[in-house]
């Protein structure tokens, strides 16, 4: 079997499987970024995210904008968590060809999201690569967050209000390149405490809402006629597009009244849309479309 | 210019100005590990090393095999810095015509070194690469080492001896893929507190005793006849063809009775060898050879 035919999730289930994991619940593989206890008052954030010319990006694009991707993906998985990045280590496996020049660009584009969002290059490699290879960005970054203050996938109860910021569809039009992480938004909603559980939003809606409500041991019903789209978006897009790197959450009804009050506050440029809810894991609805790296 | 005429050190060099480092000496790039303050009472080592397939190793290896060596390689950082590795996350890039069986065999690989040497798989991810790609598996991995513990490459001074344990050259043989790294030996020196400054040979020791030298504001010199050899091996290719995953360090004249004498008690097994000296930064040898992914 290959890897086209079992699919992304499939394949990363049965891989995981090979070697040994945390003792803590939590801390294994599944979220959007590891958790990492280093003995202080706050936890340790860990991910790595990857970038491949031709699947994440088309050749020919700027390496400023590559190089800002590159590292607000792994920005928006910080956020997701409830936390903050601080450090970064970046890989690059590239031709010998490559332009010096646009490899500088990369690094201004990921300079340029460290000053704005936080965190520091700590180190990194780079590695050559066959001639007519495609050039891959491996990002690995260390984020913080406050002990307790951490939000998981699984989290989530039944009733909770599934949630979403902003507008979804049409990332591949060009926001996939320059988008703003949702870190500061999310650091106001971890702090509410008013929130069960998060994730952001990078394959789809369609892909992503599933995990959610799996990690929670639920499942969801959405009104799709609710999603927030982007102008010129169907559901459909708004629903499979992918890349949105918006924030999607789990909120006890109870909280929604004043989360979302104070939300308007502090965040009146950005909507905030419920599109469902949480319901017991034998019922509730199935979407379909989204991205996987290997559709089956 | 394009990266294979400026050379991996100078693209490097390149590189890492063009976005924020961290303000504390010794936490930004140049060394085997970056550190990390976690807060707590033990430092973290943070590391990312990639394989390439066509580069690390040759299409149709094993996959226990290519497994092993990732993982093995991110162990002899932490083990060069004087510490332990705890966390990994691994990312792996690959066409979808891969096999499944092969990477569950590469993870096989990897958790048989975890088991070994310790560190337990906390995440990852897998993206689709364009078809013909090479498989890019990158893995990073979280380390502790006590506070003050911690072996910087930077710690020589001029009249330091200069030791390498085991032989070196003849690596490409088959020991690149199945080496062991030295992890108790490098926790055993660190205890020791004998050794100023220390790193593992990956680039051949032509790379990386230079490395070492000048990040000790030192040059150094050898004796050429004096270099361990593995059987069969030239002293060119005991300099020059890289991979050994030995240690190599500097130990001030002082010290070198009692720790090598410790050293045959423990370790009787495993030759420890003075090669050469640190010596003031103006006066000294050059070495010609070593891996450069983008030999200028």
């Amino acid at each position: 079997m290959n890897a086209g035919e079992i699919g992304e999730d499939g394949l990363i289930r049965r891989l995981v499987l090979q070697a040994p994991h945390p003792a803590r619940p939590g801390y294994a593989p599944g979220d959007d970024c590891a958790l990492v206890d280093g003995g202080g008052d706050e936890l340790l954030l860990f991910k790595a995210d990857a970038l491949v010319e031709g699947v994440h990006y088309e050749s020919g694009e700027s390496g400023h904008r590559v190089g800002w991707k590159a590292l607000a993906r792994v920005v928006s998985d910080f956020a997701a968590m409830g936390g903050w990045p601080t450090e970064f280590l970046v890989t690059i496996v590239l031709p010998a060809c490559t332009s010096v020049e646009w490899l500088e660009h990369v690094y201004q584009g990921m300079g340029a999201c460290m000053s704005r969002y936080g965190g520091v290059l700590a180190g990194g490699e780079t590695s050559s690569a066959p001639n007519g290879s495609p050039i891959v960005i491996s990002v690995s970054g260390l984020g913080r967050v406050e002990r307790g203050g951490e939000i998981l996938r699984s989290g989530g109860r039944c009733g909770d209000l599934l949630v979403v910021t902003g507008r979804l569809g049409g990332s591949l039009a060009g926001k996939h390149l320059d988008f703003e992480p949702r870190l500061a938004e999310a650091r106001w909603l971890a702090k509410s405490r008013h929130v069960s559980a998060m994730m952001d939003v990078s394959d789809g809606l369609a892909k992503d809402l599933p995990r959610l409500a799996s990690a929670s041991g639920c499942g969801f019903r959405v009104d799709r006629a609710s999603i927030p789209r982007a102008p010129g978006c169907s559901v459909e897009q708004a629903l499979g597009d992918g890349e949105d790197f918006e924030l999607l959450f789990a909120v006890p009804r109870d909280n929604w009244p004043t989360l979302s009050q104070g939300w308007r506050e502090c965040f009146p440029g950005l909507d905030l849309t419920v599109i469902g809810e949480l319901v017991a894991c034998d019922a509730g609805d199935r979407l379909v479309g989204g991205w996987d790296h290997f559709s089956a």
